[in-house]
């Protein structure tokens, strides 16, 4: 298949969002103008993205929702059941083994791992967290297939090295740092600071 | 001056990262190579996004560290003292009021919101969880730049048209929908659900 830019995944995920309202409440078909709209596009932009996936719905009679839904779940991945790691249990690691979202979409957040003995042995929501040195067994063991790297920055580069080591091929990173993976690895970087240094920027710039 | 895209905006946030370590490390000039590596893109592009903003560097010298960093800050906002607020306090809120990294690139958080009586008066990492009900009164006698929504989804449309209209002008995001706010304010979102999303698509469609 032809690369997809990270954009259009992102465009595909608030379609789906839409597609799902839609479904919610009873509607058969939504036009390209609608899901444009939801997803603050042009028609023409939502035609492209579901091109690259084959043909989807008729001129004038818009796509069928729970088919185009279904096929974007398809698309997604989203009927596989992903098991998910969270590796440091601090607040934000906390806040995200109890983000219902996750579960909602298929996945499965099976353990957390940090290196603080106080907090070894405790639930997160439901979540054991272990011991960091049994990462590597249990990931041997457990075969998740994303991490979720909720540590400092300082540690998160031979942190990841670990993970990947170990065998994981997917990772979403909430340290604020750049990390460097092969490039078999998926790799995601949310970082909040830089989040508000894109408003920073817009509030200091506007006209 | 021009608009200048999210992707770039990230850039910058990026390379001053780089650079402030570099100035941590005593290092008085960076290559634009150094700085493409470390920002994950070619010197070409590095150039082509400090150009924007004036002309910096020295062709075989490189950039000065301290300079172009101060400079950075500067493009970005960031020796503005930012006033935030955060609505809702739960779990998200909580981990994003603890968070070090905004405290450092200053970004204040001045009060937290939420409508659950239990919570009012409390404090999370020394912020006070105030009334939702007094939001617009302190909203027009602190003036907060910036507004973090950590709120469910169902909710979110109609409290960031209260933000709004309280008169703040910057918005995170983290609840996942996809908000409509007026052209003058600024918006960002944070959807931890997609950013999954977004990985789950990597390990379905990889070669």
């Amino acid at each position: 298949m032809k690369r997809i830019a990270d954009s259009t995944v992102r465009r595909l995920s608030l379609y789906l969002r839409y597609l799902e309202d839609a479904e919610g409440r009873g509607l058969p078909t939504i036009s390209s103008d609608e899901l444009a709209r939801r997803g603050g596009t042009t028609s023409a932009q939502v035609r492209k993205d579901l091109s690259f996936f084959g043909s989807f719905g008729k001129r004038g009679l818009g796509y069928a929702v729970p088919e185009l839904a279904s096929r974007l779940r398809e698309i997604l991945g989203l009927q596989h059941d992903w098991r998910v790691i969270i590796v440091g249990a601090g607040k934000i690691g906390a806040a995200l083994a109890g983000y219902r979202g996750f579960q909602q979409r298929g996945f499965r957040v099976i353990g957390a791992y940090d290196t603080n003995p106080e907090k070894i042995g405790r639930q997160l929501d439901g979540v054991t967290i272990h011991d960091m040195s049994q990462l590597e067994r249990d990931v041997a063991r457990d075969r998740p297939h994303i991490a979720i790297l909720a540590i400092p920055g300082e540690d998160a580069q031979r942190v990841v090295d670990r993970v990947v080591r170990a065998g994981v091929r997917a990772i979403l990173n909430f340290a604020p740092v750049q990390l460097h993976v092969p490039g078999e690895v998926a790799l995601k970087t949310v970082n909040m600071a830089m989040e508000l240094e894109g408003l920073s920027f817009a509030l200091t710039n506007r006209d």
